[in-house]
């Protein structure tokens, strides 16, 4: 009943992440419907592909390499913030505390997934830490089981280079109830206590 | 912070249905990040654009014009179901429950996102049933306002041509609770209800 061209689509369309079969059934045929709606996405992927480039040093998406933050002599090249993704160095970026430079990991250690070290970025991560600028590493990391294996396996690579690492308090988040807290967030804001 | 590029194929992926900015911006790292992912998607699109078309008669899409379903002559030419889109149209061929003709009407009248009787194919329509083959026009249409007001505007422009016009039944759908329906539901199903 559906021709094979638009099945197809909807199931290159359906592999994006937050896209399911039936939202991908719906933007095919909008694209099908509106041919103008086609040609400008096609556009905008041809562009993505010519223009932006991955950052060699860290990871990180930009029109150059190596990326503005890397080559931004403004920023503190002593700190060091290691990210999961792109989207999280975003985030970081967003909330304006970090100056330091980023290293993008390109996902996280998982057993489950079949995601191991030599999966993920850090054999440039020792290598940029050997260089001997950095002083501290900062691991900004998902709380969930596989971010917290992820850091500690980190922390263990680091510590021969006797650099300082750390990794982001856990607690409540800004403008949180307690009552509305789960018990395995309470149970860290509490061990995580700090004096006022 | 993020390449223009980028940014603007966010834009784009957030302008299909079911994909908020969140999900775009995800979206739009994922293709950044697998260049095949972005080839097939573009490929996909470039397919579609070259082999799919919409069916001239009903509206439907298809790789011929006029569409298998225009053309099955094991279908009944006598029934039309005026559905508002081709995504309800697959939705009444997976029921299995019908066996006539479609007419695609390409939207439903709203004055809220200014949709008029011009925006959608209400001539050609009106052209079929002339035709005179057609003796009864089955309105599959959402039981929403906007969908109810289509309705009672097409029904009211095929009067003169003495067609039977009918609309899908309302009530409860298959396997509900009384206990979970919200009160119009029930309102219509004791209105439409059936002798047993």
């Amino acid at each position: 009943m559906i021709p094979a061209p638009l099945e197809h689509l909807m199931k290159q369309l359906s592999r994006l992440p937050g896209l399911g079969p039936r939202s991908a059934r719906r933007a095919a045929l909008h694209l099908m419907v509106s041919p103008s709606a086609m040609g400008n996405l096609a556009h905008a992927m041809e562009e993505v592909a010519r223009q932006v480039t991955t950052c060699t040093t860290c990871g990180n998406v930009d029109l150059t390499d190596p990326c503005n933050i890397c080559t931004d002599a403004k920023r503190d090249g002593s700190l060091l913030c290691v990210v999961e993704g792109v989207s999280d160095l975003w985030a970081m970026e967003r909330s304006g505390a970090f100056n330091g430079r980023y290293h993008v990991l390109g996902g996280l250690l998982s057993a489950l997934e079949g995601v191991g070290p030599d999966d993920l970025r850090l054999g440039q991560l020792l290598a940029r830490v050997e260089g001997g600028v950095v002083s501290e590493v900062i691991l900004a990391l998902s709380a969930s089981v596989e971010g917290q294996t992820t850091g500690h396996f980190i922390a263990e690579k680091l510590k021969p280079h006797g650099v300082k690492v750390s990794m982001l308090a856990k607690g409540m988040p800004m403008g949180a109830d307690v009552d509305y807290m789960d018990e395995g967030t309470l149970n860290l804001a509490l061990t995580g206590r700090m004096a006022v």
